[in-house]
């Protein structure tokens, strides 16, 4: 029988309905939730994503304002802008877009960023509400992730999660949220022995490897939860991590790449926007 | 063929030795590393522990200064307290006993130490940097932990990791600390099924359950590392976590109780501070 399909697509779809009314009751209080969104230099897919996310704000209500930076811009200079946006009460979200030109320092750039706003959860304050499970931000991919894995409805208490990846961004946050729903969690990367031991054990299987078709069927448990992360470019076409037409026929959940976790990246942005500025108002 | 016992009374002493070389190296540059102990109330329990905190301090000839504060204290009396070490140039590090009366709020409290004073490693900027893999103060039993266990000589790198139990303080950062080290790691707690099969697969097993002799023989594989930060009260006698007699007949390395993990917490303590005040000098 063949897996069925999460679509981030459809998803996505409705929870933006949901943060448009929450933007809609928060107009009606006075506030319009704002992001901010520092892009600096001009790599091209930067500008993709960056222009993405200001129409995600727009099709939800939201304000958006970019901030185009020259790529020869100084540390200061970078840190200025930011400090400046936090002081800004139009703003409840503030974003870098990643990667920085390589003579900036990305984590002194993210530490400036007020916890509150740092709507990409990437500053260490949301890192650490992640570790404790204390309520912070939680970090875009693997938050739209776990909302993938709870639309199934399967309980997820004693399951065995298992990741594949490391990654501050995805691999570790993932690992987090999983272990706060009470699954039993494996860490899983590149030096793991006998990858497919563990994975053929897991009820839940997160990839978030970065090589496109790694996850094949033979390392599925047949029914289990499948999340693939991967965005990998092969031939001018996008696929993801896992070999979606043979594990499709052993998961009994699967996402796919594109219209999978990807669509729901931008969707908690939004989300984390929304909660930035409610929780402002309290 | 039994177990080699990781001994951390010995471990402690050598580490002791060092820390008070540092110590000495740092006066000789004019500067005495000083740990302040806040103590609110007067559980005999914290008494106990600030009393030997101070001790370790005297024993490697840093400074050491005990804040007793009633029990009736305010948060803002607390916070003050606080703030006063951090502005304190003779102060490196700075520890709030725990557990704090009940009407205080420990995380507000916590948050207020200065991150490079935070010498217990539990600001969330802290923890952050446990997540993340970057550079801070590492928690003192997960660091005394992972110590003992390189003491073994055992490359870690992809080796099988299972911690039993998640709290804050030690399983969490202990699973990280272990993933930084190249093993795979499984973090299991009171809602994982089947937990023997888990730990069966451990090469390294961190038992910090809060159960006296909750890990029996036939949960550990033959020949693993076996780490027990287990401290539990029964019939006056301190007990692991571990089944220790039987154990160590299975186990590769065992630590007993006590004499094991316990006594490396109040050394990683003061290597904390001491590395605060080396930091200091930078």
């Amino acid at each position: 029988m063949s897996a069925q399909v999460l679509s981030g697509k459809t998803m996505s779809e409705s929870l933006r309905l949901e943060i448009a009314s929450r933007v809609t009751a928060l107009k009606e209080r006075g506030l319009t939730p704002g992001l901010a969104v520092i892009l600096v230099g001009n790599d091209p897919a930067s500008e993709i994503y960056v222009r993405n996310k200001g129409n995600g704000c727009t099709e939800v209500g939201m304000y958006s304002r970019t901030i185009n930076m020259p790529a020869e811009t100084t540390q200061e200079e970078l840190e200025a802008a930011i400090e400046e946006l936090n002081a800004d009460s139009a703003i409840h979200g503030i974003l870098v877009q990643l990667p920085l030109p390589k003579h900036l320092d990305e984590q002194a750039a993210l530490a400036k960023i007020l916890p509150e706003k740092d709507v990409d959860g990437f500053h260490l304050i949301n890192a650490g509400h992640m570790l404790t499970g204390t309520e912070g931000v939680v970090a875009c991919t693997p938050r739209g992730a776990l909302h993938m894995i709870k639309s199934t409805g399967v309980n997820l208490s004693g399951k065995e999660a298992v990741v594949i990846g490391r990654s501050n961004i995805v691999g570790k946050p993932m690992a987090m949220l999983l272990l706060k729903e009470n699954c039993t969690v494996a860490m899983c990367h590149s030096r793991t022995q006998n990858l497919a031991e563990h994975t053929r054990r897991a009820d839940i299987l997160v990839a978030a490897v970065g090589k496109a078709g790694f996850v094949t069927a033979d390392m599925v448990k047949p029914g289990a939860i499948v999340i693939d992360v991967g965005i990998n470019r092969v031939d001018g076409k996008v696929k993801g991590d896992v070999d979606y037409d043979a594990v499709k026929e052993v998961a009994g959940w699967i996402t796919p790449v594109p219209g999978g976790v990807g669509k729901m990246t931008i969707t908690m942005l939004l989300m984390n926007t929304v909660e930035a500025a409610e929780r402002m108002l309290k």
